[in-house]
């Protein structure tokens, strides 16, 4: 017999698929409410960008993680409203009560207030950014093949990632390659391989949160694959095909066509609708805090999890906003849902990756750093091990197979988005 | 040394490609232009449609194919204007000279009039087209299971697709192969395998080209998988979630959210611009008719292939609209340019496949028919043997042989397109 308990779960990110899972051929009922039809595996999206992995291959329909547990259902919907009061969420058309809710909405791409950069400046957390930027960087080659003005041609040809975290280091150096390696033979007026592509950070260094030493191998692996890398740099102005930089050398402007925003995240815009109804306290990137349980002051029964929720303990760092963060407490609420755990959520480090390009990537756990050809096989399979599904493990080992031997990306597909221009 | 001869294709399909790879390594110079980045497999475009496969699975860049080739340029642009005279083919803002033009722009689809059908039918002739019939049956299937309204649910759980040859019959089986089987369990409220299937052809039997015996086959098989085949039936009326039917028993209208136009394709429209300037003739679906050696009257240095020709030799049918005549008519015209061959075209008749769906398909080669497991086994083998390239071929047969194996359809992700509802 199903006992009334009833868990609605908000988000098929890291965090909410790991709590359904955990809580999977339980007696509790479990309503999971995502507004895609999909688990997006997002650390290898930036190879979609550049045309490597097909999206497919690296979502899984969520219904088919959860067919054979009738506890589970799936509801493709957006949330309007929560009311935690009442234990009450509303989609556009129905709601749901729920006797416990786990927040873990995730996050989108943050412009520090200047969302009109959006327009011009695609950022990469879902499929269509990702297809929106295949789409742009492969047209810009194209446009540049056919241009015959020298300036307009260069500004085609050059490339900007901003953001020197280890989305747009990955990004920067995967534009790096499909220009060098992948297309350097597929033109006939331009040399693709004369691409600029440039990184921006605004610390003194990229890869800040890795150790120094790392952040050092990572630049120059970056600058012999031809990337430059402008740290100490912020962006003040973008408009369609130029950007303003200002450093501590005063300010510049640089022409490029296809410009790229891995600068930042914030919560999920639920999040702030949530925080101003309840008085809750929201960090500089709208996430909630959360209580050492991961539940919110005053509701004991709502968890945030993942990068929806500021989870801190004393005298340390806010815990970072990557997957194995939203997994382990996704598994933590479920089981504080079943008393399994009474204590505080405790998140192991299982250490960090970031790949830079072919047989290059860097890693470090606690004092132990990598680099180089094993850190990029760490990568490798940590990413097969990680991804949902077997298909498409064996799909992503194979294209990467191909894409190593031939240098090729054989998804490179210029097709039309809502969002592409 | 290179000629100074320069020949242009326009459209990197079956006729186009096969054509510049019959020329590759030789001293004259080709230019393929294409509007789109890619040769795609359109035989499989049905499988993309119901979330067998990936886009790029059955798409390969043109330039990855001709990259090794540097007598064969590729230009993504699309063609505004062609000056027979002249000799001159206009881009957006590039105009190319040729001694000797091949046009192989392939087909659309063709609403015989009602272009406003389009809006609420999608045809199948573009990745745009394909994706966009994904996002509407799964979109259609979790509406459904929100919906309390029956009426409404069942107009949900009601597909229509409008045509009964070989594209409209594999779609329709695709369709009930994952309403029966990969979607069996994925739901809560609603029974997929409860949905309607309806397959609308104006003919008295499907497969109208077919030996009759293959026909019947065809129509048992479906009738199996619980399509409902409507033969003698034309469409008079298509609206947002109606469509109206008239037959010799009448009129009858039937509520289906998601239509399917599967009906009719027409010639590119740079074939009906050509045929008002020089007073070509053209068929009905705007084919321009050409010589025996696919060239057309009075410019015996302008070929129309594939799609957009109408060739027709005295007392037989014009040659069907498939890929094979377009390949070798591809091949015979670029022979034809290499003086390697003089007289007509003659077209080899291999045969013709068309699947239902699990082990189930129908063929036949002059008097020889096959049907059911034989036939299946056969469809696949040819198709990734027509594949173009090594890595789709082997991510394709890996696809399949999963979906076999799970009865699953992995790639079933709802995703927006500009052209998307």
């Amino acid at each position: 017999m199903q006992s009334k308990e009833h868990i609605v779960i908000i988000g098929g990110g890291f965090g909410g698929l790991h709590a359904a899972m955990a809580l999977r051929n339980t007696n509790i009922r479990v309503t999971l409410i995502d507004k895609r039809n999909f688990h997006l595996f997002q650390p290898l999206l930036y190879q979609v960008a550049t045309g490597g992995l097909s999206p497919a291959d690296i979502a899984t329909p969520l219904r088919t993680v959860f067919k054979r547990y009738r506890n589970i259902r799936v509801v493709l919907g957006t949330v309007r409203k929560v009311d935690l009061e009442q234990k009450l969420v509303y989609l556009e058309r129905q709601k749901f009560s729920y006797d416990k809710l786990i927040l873990a909405a995730g996050a989108s791409t943050h412009y520090f207030g200047k969302d009109q950069w959006a327009e011009v400046a695609s950022g990469l957390k879902t499929i269509e950014d990702a297809t929106t930027i295949r789409s742009r960087v492969l047209s810009a080659f194209e446009m540049a093949e056919l241009e015959k003005e020298p300036n307009i041609k260069a500004a085609l040809l050059t490339f900007t990632v901003i953001g020197g975290g280890p989305a747009g280091v990955e990004m920067a150096g995967a534009i790096a390659e499909i220009a060098r390696i992948t297309m350097r033979c597929d033109f006939r007026n331009i040399n693709p391989s004369l691409a600029r592509i440039i990184l921006i950070e605004g610390n003194e260094r990229i890869l800040s949160a890795y150790p120094e030493k790392l952040s050092v191998k990572a630049q120059k692996t970056l600058s012999k694959l031809g990337v430059e890398v402008l740290t100490g740099a912020y962006v003040t102005g973008i408009r369609q095909g130029t950007l303003t930089l200002k450093s501590a050398n005063g300010s510049r402007s640089i022409a490029s066509q296809t410009l790229i925003w891995a600068a930042g995240v914030k919560a999920a815009s639920v999040s702030a609708i949530l925080a101003k109804h309840y008085n809750l306290i929201t960090d500089h990137s709208g996430r909630i805090i959360v209580n050492p349980d991961c539940t919110i002051p005053d509701f004991p029964n709502v968890y945030v999890i993942g990068d929806m929720a500021h989870f801190q303990t004393k005298g340390k760092d806010m815990l970072p906003g990557v997957a194995p963060v939203a997994m382990q407490q996704g598994r933590y609420v479920a089981n504080h849902i079943l008393k399994k755990k009474t204590g505080p959520f405790k998140y192991t480090d299982k250490g960090n990756l970031a790949v830079i390009g072919r047989k290059s990537a860097v890693a470090f756990r606690g004092n132990i750093k990598l680099s180089g050809a094993i850190a990029w096989i760490l990568w490798i399979f940590v990413h097969l091990l990680f991804l949902v599904g077997a298909e498409n493990r064996i799909l992503v080992a194979i294209q990467w197979g191909f894409n190593y031997v031939t240098f090729g990306q054989s998804a490179r597909l210029i097709v039309n988005n809502r969002n592409a221009c």
